[in-house]
């Protein structure tokens, strides 16, 4: 997409000097940028940048007083970061909805529903009864199956494969690869050794306003649902069992794994590749240090806690500190025990 | 899918008490019922809910008698809990053997043979000269490569990855997103610190009876297969690198990851986030805790270990429970040395 | 591909004694030959399976008097070793470039070029004013977004996901399932407990002879781009992040991930499920042993580390053998105080 950057000051409420006739493309930073992009300049350090950036435009504020020639357009505004954050915003939201319409062949089932605004991508598969909402963006190769229902405004990245009987609400987004809904890892032990699969015939909800990330997989209920709460955000390759519940505005970084019937609070923040085991409850606004693996559930909110098996942050680091020194602290009980041999050994003590 | 009570009541050889043309389609708990849901009652710890469940059927043991009125229609059999799970693999059968035949456009290469009973999903891609069963159900968007051959009954999900030459054996389920056969991870350093190629050769062969998660990555070998034998159930987001062995039985919980050519027995069983490195063996029955390192092989069956480096479980939970306490631990030695050297400098020892 | 032993002796500059007109297809390790197979003998300690072996062909050295009858034909050659991994080559280069010319359907955008010798699987997708270089296969279920370009002689294999913007260069694999450019983990905490994501407008630079494993993702960049340099070796299952510089002929194993805006450099060597956390750098030539947590920078080249949080594997090493006795330890340390107390208390001090 190509803006004129008289058209961009326009949308910022800004004043151009320069040549506003030019065309911008893309969004850079100051030291990066390039002819065709748009920058800012909002923090004295970086000022020594603009006299030498290659970008056709940079945002800058009121108060910024030029001391050598600049090249590029200057885009005059209250607040430069602010503006710059709404320009990354608008020009997300373009990018985002920009598709629409429908790309042959895609494949839709018998008494589906598809709402106004619609992307279909070529290869998109949408099952039978399913209903899905306005503006959602269906992706190239996307698998949607049965008894699906999505709200509006929802997108749908390629390759994202959704179940039967899965519920979704509005303003989600999937990223390339996501499986929602695939079975629970359920299977009974037999006395041969061999294990019967448990059916599981629950499905996946999932609220408003969540993010799910690339090849990221959640997995069923047995029996009712799996259930992401409004406003969560999860990364890429994260591992969500059957009949987890993730609390709203909960954050959970790349490559953690939540086992069975977990139930996860609220406002929790955890870092990547963190192990939760099945069963367990996790209080509200838990901050949850990377790698660290959850044993047990968690009481108190708004702990930070790490390690594994899981500690209290601080007691944590503190055990850590002397681990790395646990080579000394055995020296040191060597040398007390010789010494006392050796003082018993003089004699001293009789 | 819909059923009437009398035709559920049939096939569970019960009675029914109350209105038998009812339809319900979906099973629930009782305590979350909903009109249209048949649930159970089996322990009495639950019989307060059957006299307020929403369900419009509850299956009972033939000893039940009711203390209040029931709004529900009820199925009286000889054992409430069997008859529920015999009609949820019922149910869970009739879900994956419901689709059938072909959706238009698929790709289906030359000398490909596809039994009787498949279903052909929308986009699904078979090469060419591949063999498959009878009642394969292939999902849309699959991909199986050429000179692959699969056996009977096997389920693919959506979008799962299956390269050239693979063997599957029959009634094996596939999660959306699995990959299997990808090259074995082998890169041979050159005097130049560049890399090259190590070429794949090998395949991968999967027996019977063997569910792969969602996601999970299955290398094929360098030369030779990767074997996975029958029984085997593997978990999501697992890596299986090239050359590696799972013998029967063995479950695998979601994360984990075997280096090449390791060798892991019959009926293990290992929890979330396991690492194993290559080129060893893990003896028959060994459990192994979640975020376990196996860094050594394991020759003793049956044996529970955890930790990292990995230690016979007991073992290593005595070990974490002084870890817990080192700041403690190092304090005491602290004290230990002062008053020692107090002890010396009062000269109570000369 | 079948190939008559003639036909490989010429292309090894051998000589064949036995009957040259016999066809074989796979290689195969000397013990595992069948019929239909071509294998070698480099080390004399396997020489008693030749006189046993069931493959059609042997690859043997100059030197090489057979003791005993062989069923095989034999292809007398200078460097056995040397030859079979020549053939090897041959045959990885057929397998990977045997696949030609176009399968309907295929979805190409407008303004879109693709090479002379490209590949287009069925069900593959290039979006816009994409530009694909020569040779460059695109296995079925392939989604490219707009504005990509891919250099030369790269492999993309079934399922594997671009986004728009992505930039990618000669020789390079992508293995299936694997997302390139999926949005950075970025999102805003505001004052009600939600957040806002902050919109990832960057993309993925991948140079030449990259090769990526099946189901990995690589996160675009907020603002410039996530870079990985010329010959990185990525195994399954990896994560990186938005931000990320991976240093040219870097090998990362499978489940690594690294997070935000982290430096990797040159010749490292990951193991697998290592963490690295985000805004720091890795120096050149780092070996990092598998599940280790790289919590800080590491600035001396060409060191090794293990262990979480980092340390040098050494030190990592000394601290895990104390850790193993550390119930040992205590009680040592319980000993000490109990001996003191009773010394003591003997009055022997005063």
């Amino acid at each position: 997409m190509q803006f004129t950057i008289k058209q961009i000051a326009h949308l910022l409420n800004g004043e151009v000097k320069g040549d506003d006739s030019l065309t911008v493309s893309k969004l850079a930073k100051i030291e990066q940028g390039v002819p065709g992009d748009i920058s800012f300049l909002a923090n004295q350090k970086y000022e020594h940048f603009i006299y030498t950036t290659k970008a056709s435009a940079v945002i800058v504020g009121k108060d910024f007083v030029p001391k050598k020639e600049i090249s590029a357009a200057l885009i005059i505004v209250k607040d430069p970061y602010n503006s710059f954050t709404q320009l990354l915003e608008e020009y997300q939201k373009i990018l985002n909805f920009s598709k629409k319409g429908l790309e042959q062949p895609v494949f839709v089932g018998q008494g589906t529903e598809i709402g106004e605004g619609a992307y279909q991508g070529a290869f998109s598969y949408v099952g039978n009864n399913t209903k899905i909402g306005k503006n959602v963006k269906i992706y190239p190769q996307v698998y949607i199956g049965d008894n699906v229902t999505i709200g509006d405004n929802t997108l749908i990245y390629a390759g994202v494969k959704i179940y039967s009987n899965t519920i979704i609400g509005n303003n989600c987004v999937f990223h390339a690869g996501a499986v929602i809904g695939s079975d629970g890892f359920g299977f009974a032990p037999q006395e041969d050794g061999t294990y019967k699969t448990i059916p599981q015939l629950g499905n996946v909800l999932i609220e408003d306003n969540v993010s799910i990330g690339a090849n990221t997989t959640i997995d069923c209920a047995t029996m009712g649902s799996t259930i992401i709460r409004q406003g969560v955000k999860i990364d890429n390759l994260v591992q969500i069992a059957h009949n987890v519940e993730i609390g709203k505005n909960t954050v959970i970084a790349a490559q953690t794994g939540i086992a069975g019937s977990a139930v996860i609070g609220e406002n929790c923040v955890f870092g990547g590749q963190v192990g939760v085991v099945g069963h367990i409850s996790v209080a509200n606004g838990t901050k949850v240090g990377a790698q660290t693996g959850i044993t047990r559930g968690i009481k108190k909110e708004n702990t930070s806690v790490a390690g594994k098996p899981v500690s209290e942050l601080n007691d944590y680091l503190r055990s850590v500190a002397v681990f790395r020194k646990l080579p000394q602290l055995e020296k040191q009980v060597r040398e007390l025990e010789k010494r006392l041999e050796e003082l018993i050994a003089e004699g001293v003590f009789s």
